[in-house]
Formats: structure tokens, C-alpha cells, sequence
């Protein structure tokens, strides 16, 4: 692992790390926030995944985050939303490749040998990360945006003992039903749909899959709301199967950075009682 | 005046705006969040410069201010920190010309048609903020970070009855004994050094300007501490002075956004508390 810079902020240093993915078969770049501790302590973390187009930066620089994190003493923990670079296959769209691996293993070619951003952000980022950092790996929990509250929420859902919160922003809650999610799966999964099922949040609900609760903020002047975000049916899901869903719809606000600072530090404290930090 | 974007933030509006400047003979960028408020109410406002090569853009993604200035009912407007575009002379290097107006009216060729900073700042934009923003004229503050530090400690003290609270973050607070700043005010207002005068703190306050109280914040790992910004000649000045002036210098901190942002909330409360706000 290759450290590409660290900076103190808020009483914690903001590191952006570089490594060689086996999962991806290229470099990936991350961010990992970790603040003042005891020598010795180990801290409970965040995950925290991106949206459409990101990288590892937008919410560093624009997340609002690290006040709370400080507060609480939570490590965060921010990946890339996919492998890049030549030799990597890409879409002319922003929606499908790079910038858009959707948190799935791909099957499908020319994908499948480096869009395999499950394994990446499940099993091969948190073994470094628990190397590297102070992480105590029995207080994980897991957040995102967008494409990254998909994968928050088909991760959380798939590993209800390893993450202690699960909540999103603005998420895509079935992908298998909305035209984003139709293009990604079909892409990197190919058409058997059945294959879907375990990356559609409200499939996953509807086959059984249980969390605690899910925590949920969505703008209601979110320009994809009504197309692609769908969160009336994750609450039809969850009111189906009781699941314990909070979902705040907040009046006025968008799709953007600006939505999800305003209430960054909200969630991270609903994950902060939840990981006893 | 044209708006550019509004976008829901932290309880208020966030939003860009564009207008044609008298001052500067070009299109202006500005940036202006408003927290909700009663009808009619007055809101005081805090006025933000920024630093070298910076926009509005800056402050207004990476400054973390919204929090505070909504819990506390400020405005907060960032202006850009000179003239931009064709037309508008500049310089090869980032520290003189676009990106870098020093907050003053430039006198020298091929300057004084377009690098009018202060009068923008101090005059023109104040007119119109009142005009159009729910601002309350007697209830201001000044606020910046590096150049634009150094332009709300020269502004302040030159205003000392409009501007209720001063503070910066790594300012420059004598640029005639520096770098940057002697370039600057050679490039906009020549060679007779008493004309810099009224544009450099440390010499303001010899010559008699005074303010109740000044806030600085300073990162100890700031590059460009010991060359550009010099705090102990402002520390000096006000001692000598009897200025009261709080200086805290921070081990571990940078130059950067990271650093602001970690002290944002603490100087917005400060200037709160002078404000009545």
C-alpha cells in the first residue's frame, strides 16, 4: 500500500492510500479518515460507498464527515466505485464501467476480469484496511450514496453480523426495476435474471434477508427520484417483511453533495449508537 | 443579476450568482447561502475572502460553514478573489493577475482598469447583497484565509465601525515584508511603498488602526508559515498596539481546506457572538 497523502483535519489525520487490487487486477485509491485515539485502541469504522461517476475524493472533500467521525471516534472508510485505467473496459455512458461498478462480481465479458467490486470492497479492502489501521472488526457498519446506497444496502443485507448500521442516501433500492440498475445488471450479470436477485436490495428483502433496521434520507427534489430511486418500494418491501425502515423524505433538497452533507453528520450518529461508539 | 444555481443545504439556500461589475469592468462569480428566516427578517451576514487561485467555489464545496451559519441565522457570501477572462490582463505565475486581486484598487498598468478588489468588496457587492439578500447593514463580519486573509484584516481595520468581528485563517499579515504580497503591491500600486500602507495589517495597525478584537488561526505545518504569513510580526504589532488579538497556531495543520474547515464552526461562533447573532 502506497500512501499518497495524509493531512490533519479535525482531530484525526485524512490519509488517500493507493494499492494493488487482486480483486480488480489494477491499482485502486481509497480515503480513510482516522481520528485521535488512545495508543493501542482499536476504533469501530464506517464504510462508506460512492455514486455514479465518484471517486474516493468527492466525499472527502465535500462529505462533511470527519466532525462527526472525530466526535465519536469512528474511523471512515471511502473506496473507488469501480477499477480504471487503460486496459480497463468502459462504457461511453457514465452510468456502465468505469466510475460504475455497481458493488457486483461481473460475470459477464469484457467485464469480468476487473469489475468485481463485491469481493473488492467486502473481502480484499477491509483485510488491508484491518492490517493498516486501528479497526476493531467487530464494529463495522455501512453507508452510501446513490449506487453506493445500493451497495450499502445489498452488502448490510447480505452480512447482517458484520455491519451494525446500514443506512443511505438517496440509494437505488431495485435496481432490477429502474433503467440504471437494468443497464448495470444486465451488463455485468448478464440477462438470467435470477442472478440479480442478491444485488437488488428489495429482492434481497423479499427473499428473506433481515437487518435490524435501515436508515434512509432522500431528497424530494431529487431529479431521479421518481425514475430510479424508488425508495416507495423498498418501503413496500420492508413494511411487507418488517423490517424496521426509517425513510426521511426532505422536502427541497436534491441529489447532490450539498443533500448529503446537510445530513452526514445525523446518520453517522444513528451509526455511532448502533456501534456502541 | 443572474442566478446560477440554488440548491437546499443545512436548513438555508445555497446559491451562485453572476453579475456585471462596475469595479472590475467584467462579469462577476459570487456565492451567497441564506438560512431559513422569518418574512421580513434582517440576517446578519459574513463576508468570506478567499485565497490564491481560489474561486467562490472553494469555500462554498470544501468550508463546512452552512452548519453553523444556519444554527446561528448567518449569511454567508464569498465573492471571487479578482476580474477573470479574455480581456483581463494576467500573469504566468499563480500568485499575481487572475486569481490573485490582493483585495486592492490597482493604480499601475495594465492593472487599474479591472483589479479593483476592494472597491468590489468593500463597496459594490455590499450594495447589492443589501439589495437583493435579506441582510441586516448593521450586523457585518469579515472573515478569510491567506490573501483573502489578509483582506479582512485590512478591510476590517479600516472599517472598524461596519465589520462587528475580524478574523483569518493563515493570513498574510504584513505583505510588504513578504513574497507574495511585495509582488502584488509593486504590481498594482508601484514602487512608492506608502501607498502599500494602507494594505498591509502589521503597517495599519502601526499607524494607528484599531479593532476591539481580532481571531487568527494558524497550522503549524503550513508550508508557507514562516516565508508568506509571518503571524509573530501580527502578534508583535498588536502587542505593541494593545490590540487584543487571539493567535492559535496548531500543530499538525496545513494550508489547505482541511484545515479551514476543521475551524470554521469555532471562528463562525466567535463571530456570532459579536454579531448578536
Amino acid at each position: 500500500m502506497e500512501t499518497l497523502s495524509t493531512v490533519r483535519a479535525h482531530g484525526g489525520t485524512q490519509g488517500v492510500y493507493k494499492h494493488a487490487s487482486a480483486a480488480t487486477g489494477t491499482d485502486m485509491t481509497f480515503s480513510v479518515f482516522v481520528p485521535d485515539h488512545a495508543p493501542g485502541a482499536k476504533l469501530p469504522v464506517v464504510w462508506y460507498l460512492s455514486g455514479l461517476t465518484c471517486t474516493h475524493a468527492n466525499v472527502t472533500e465535500k462529505g462533511e464527515y470527519r466532525a462527526a467521525c472525530a466526535r465519536h471516534g469512528l474511523i471512515f472508510v471511502a473506496p473507488d466505485t469501480s477499477p480504471r485505467g487503460e486496459g480497463v473496459p468502459d462504457d461511453p455512458a457514465y452510468d456502465f464501467g468505469q466510475g460504475a461498478g455497481f458493488y457486483v462480481d461481473a460475470t459477464e465479458a469484457p467485464y469480468a476480469d476487473h469489475f468485481n467490486m463485491w469481493s473488492y470492497v467486502t473481502d480484499e479492502l477491509p483485510a488491508l484496511v484491518r492490517e493498516v489501521f486501528p479497526v476493531d472488526p467487530s464494529r463495522q457498519s455501512i453507508m452510501g450514496h446513490s449506487m453506493g446506497g445500493h451497495g450499502a444496502l445489498t452488502i448490510g443485507l447480505t452480512f447482517p453480523d458484520r455491519y451494525k448500521a446500514v443506512s443511505a442516501f438517496s440509494p437505488i433500492v431495485a435496481p432490477s426495476q429502474v433503467p440504471w440498475g437494468g443497464k448495470a445488471l444486465v451488463g455485468y450479470l448478464g440477462e438470467d435474471r435470477t442472478a440479480w436477485r442478491k444485488h437488488d436490495a428489495v429482492a434481497l428483502i423479499e427473499d428473506g434477508a433481515r437487518v435490524p433496521a435501515l436508515l434512509v434520507d432522500q431528497g424530494e427534489a431529487d431529479n431521479f427520484l421518481a425514475e430510479q430511486l424508488r425508495p416507495d418500494l423498498l418501503a413496500s418491501a420492508c413494511e411487507t417483511a418488517k423490517v424496521d425502515l426509517t425513510l426521511r423524505i426532505h422536502p427541497g433538497y436534491d441529489h447532490s453533495y450539498y443533500f448529503i452533507s446537510t445530513f452526514m453528520a445525523d446518520q453517522l450518529d444513528w451509526h455511532a449508537d448502533r456501534l456502541g461508539a
